[in-house]
């Protein structure tokens, strides 16, 4: 039964939402709430506590967002079910119940990736006035480039002899400290710097994983997803299963029938769908994992840090009680592509054996580099970029959610809270193909869905439901806004209504 | 049969002592010398000539090193049997008759590797005073930090935008470009840029090779190696066959009954034993490899930059018409461990596997450190910097060859043309075991020969000869200079007087 008496203070240096948020987190995780149980509207909660009602709202959808709570429409709000919630134990509280005030989350990849790809393989081919909405694009024109020019100036004059000498396997003790600290105040990680292992991107870490892992491990994969994984995985040899998705990510049901070992996901911002998997599907997939000896769960957590409603959602990472979550980050996309350092945040059980069979692999990363990364880090100038960074996307964002609006009625909008594209759903039957074709011939380059599909369907499951339909029947386009700019992205929708409207 | 009178011309840009060596080099190569066939006495050409004798010696030598012409004692100098010379063309011509006059050779490695793997596993704790011959010992006295840092400093200021892009996957070309020349000047190495691979070190090409080359690939060592590329074909699973050495280098006799597909070798000066491969065996190499589709060599050229008598040794890639030679190099010794920019020359036909199954790769160096390396070597800073590090560490080894002179009695001294560390074997009876401990007692680290030994002498070959006896059992002690000054090398060769003799 929902107890309407919270108590609020103010001048906790808490906000007002959070204190509700967490509030009633805990109802939930103690039990009190239980599965299926109805809260208060929001209106009534603010009445009942003398609070305005948007502040409730937030609180709400910060609930929502991860997954403890759900909306029937016409009915109200409803506690979810959680599989094995107590076991979140302290470890979630620690990690989400921070206060991280607008701070920085942490990796990236999109950008590296697929884009790169398609251009190496020479299909971006577009003249210089189109408009390219690339899912990896990218802004940064805010990035303090001065400061990393002054930053590199004084790591190569301060002692610098000692700089260029070889320095630990595992990357610089210092900065694995950083990085530690940061995981742990903006993605609730919980590890030591010695679980830490600084590599030259995400493409060469999981080489490294491949070493310690072993040969041959059955990976799953959700059938829409980061292709170059799957690519990198083939080229280990290792057999992918492809899993069907819900609108809460991967089906954990499908995948305790497959044989995986290891699954790869984004709980924080699935590529390409944008899903948040909720609460209760990563306890599920956490639960998945204990549930045999050499079971994984590789979480990308590639763009967490772009996240434009409530605060940031805490890793899987922050929940995973029994060491079964290798974290990967980069600073490729929160800093710049051309920074070729990533991070991997390995379970005890795994770094013992990376200690006994891949200790001899040297850095990848220069100590220049990690000098420097570390001092843009632990000066501050890392989480002031990315709050100005976040704010810019931010206003693109919603400009391009306002520009959209006469879109309402022939496209479903989706993937919307997080990261720098959108997806556009045309529900009046029009292919992706003939979506392409069309902004094409009004000189806009949008990007299929089909794209981020492995093995075109070739392995897709059997019992597709519905809502997998909806995701995948090849009506859906991707709208990468992050490297336009305003004007760019005005231009771009404006082009948009003649081709698709 | 001899024709003595060799044209030669002062003011043609080719010092006296190349032209000898060409013009015999050459009467070998067309076959007007003949196996077996006798040279005349360097006295009596040098008169015959009306030349410096030292200027035949030094032309001798050359043909010496390159296994040319084999010396037998009281007898002369003889032309040696070289099976297949024909086939080194034009290729080799171009490679070694360019003069590079002293200039830069490429690579390293030893240095990142078993000194510092020693140091990861904590077996290095000796006192301050001590004086360490570390075998990857460097002196960095004379880097150019000020340049380095004014370059960076330029290429973090000029159109930096661009350069904290994501680069192409192999590596910029600019720079590829760059190492391209320098190679083909240095090393004799014939490639177009595209064949050129930039990696973040060597032990990450040698995890791309593995994805280019495949699974389960059988691969051939010697037994005296160096010891991280063997725990890295372990961790591949690459079954490894450990093949017997004699004066020569790797026997290719018996790498040729082996099963192996590939062949590591560091033909240039192979490390722990300094032995430089002859091109004699370097074409039974070669041959070797032409005898079966999959089979390659990969050549380490990890040190060849550093050589004191004659010119440099052109690389086993200069020789190869067949596209059997993965020729890798680094700058980590070059330069500075710290720079982890290595480079991979494909053959044609693994570039193309490399483009179907590896392309998605991306790169592992960074922009910004791609086109500071680009500027320092196309700038001219590199070949100036390495010209002062080989006089540097000539007048270091020149040092310690004279304070060794009283050594001679009780111990052979070998590996002392290149590199930066000898090999001193013990006559009298006493092991490697002996000498450290007896080292050690007077505050000296000198490193044994069998650290460098594969597997402890299990996959041992029976039929080890007597040769290869002498250089493997363990009366042989290391010692590198690279990294002591001029003081701390008499001051340690007067304690190892007290401790040896």
């Amino acid at each position: 039964m929902f107890d309407m008496t919270i108590q609020l203070q103010t001048g906790s240096g808490k906000r007002l939402y959070e204190q509700i948020y967490e509030h009633i987190k805990n109802e939930i995780r103690e039990g009190k709430l239980l599965d299926g149980e109805r809260l208060p509207s929001t209106r009534s909660l603010a009445e009942y506590l003398q609070i305005s009602r948007s502040t409730v709202d937030v609180a709400y959808e910060q609930l929502l967002s991860e997954g403890y709570i759900e909306s029937r429409p016409y009915k109200g709000y409803f506690v979810c079910k959680i599989e094995d919630l107590l076991e979140l134990g302290e470890r979630l509280t620690s990690g989400s119940a921070d206060d991280v005030g607008g701070a920085a989350a942490s990796d990236s990849k999109t950008l590296t990736s697929h884009g790169v790809a398609t251009e190496q393989r020479g299909q971006v081919a577009d003249t210089e006035d189109d408009i390219i909405f690339h899912p990896n694009g990218m802004d940064m024109s805010h990035f303090p480039f001065g400061t990393w020019q002054r930053i590199t100036r004084n790591v190569l004059s301060y002692d610098n002899r000692q700089m260029f000498k070889l320095g630990e396997a595992q990357g610089d003790l210092e900065l694995r400290t950083t990085i530690s600290r940061y995981l742990h105040i903006s993605r609730g990680v919980q590890c030591s710097p010695e679980q830490i292992i600084v590599g030259a991107g995400n493409d060469y870490l999981l080489m490294l994983l491949e070493k310690i892992l072993g040969r041959h491990i059955p990976v799953a994969m959700e059938y829409l997803s980061y292709k170059r994984a799957y690519r990198i995985f083939q080229s280990f040899a290792y057999p992918v299963t492809l899993i069907g998705m819900d609108e809460q990510g991967m089906k954990v049901d499908e995948l305790a029938t497959s044989k995986a070992q290891l699954a790869y996901v984004m709980p924080a911002h699935q590529y390409p769908t944008g899903i948040v998997m909720p609460i209760g599907r990563r306890m599920e997939l956490l639960k998945w994992a204990s549930g045999s000896d050499g079971r994984y769960i590789i979480e990308d957590d590639y763009d967490s840090e772009f996240r434009y409603k409530g605060k940031p959602i805490p890793s899987l990472q922050a929940s995973d009680k029994k060491g079964k979550v290798i974290y990967i980050g980069t600073f490729s996309k929160a800093i710049a592509p051309a920074i070729r350092v990533s991070y991997m945040v390995l379970p005890k059980e795994l770094l013992q054996v990376y200690r006994e069979k891949c200790w001899f692999y040297s850095s990848t990363v220069s100590r220049i580099d990690q000098r420097i990364l570390n001092e843009f880090i632990s000066g501050g100038y890392f989480e002031r970029y990315l709050n100005k960074a976040r704010k810019l996307y931010k206003e693109k964002h919603e400009l391009l959610l306002e520009a959209l609006k006469p879109f309402a009625g022939s496209f479903r909008i989706s993937g919307e809270h997080a990261g720098l594209h959108l997806l556009l759903t045309a529900v009046d039957g029009k292919t992706e193909a003939q979506l392409i074709s069309a902004a094409h011939q009004q000189g806009v380059k949008a990007f299929g869905l089909s794209e981020a599909l492995i093995e075109e369907g070739e392995h897709r499951p059997e019992n597709t439901s519905k809502k997998e339909t909806m995701i995948c029947d090849s009506h859906t386009v991707l709208l990468g806004y992050g490297g336009l700019n305003k004007e760019q992205i005005l231009d771009g929708i404006e082009r948009l209504k003649k081709a698709w409207l």
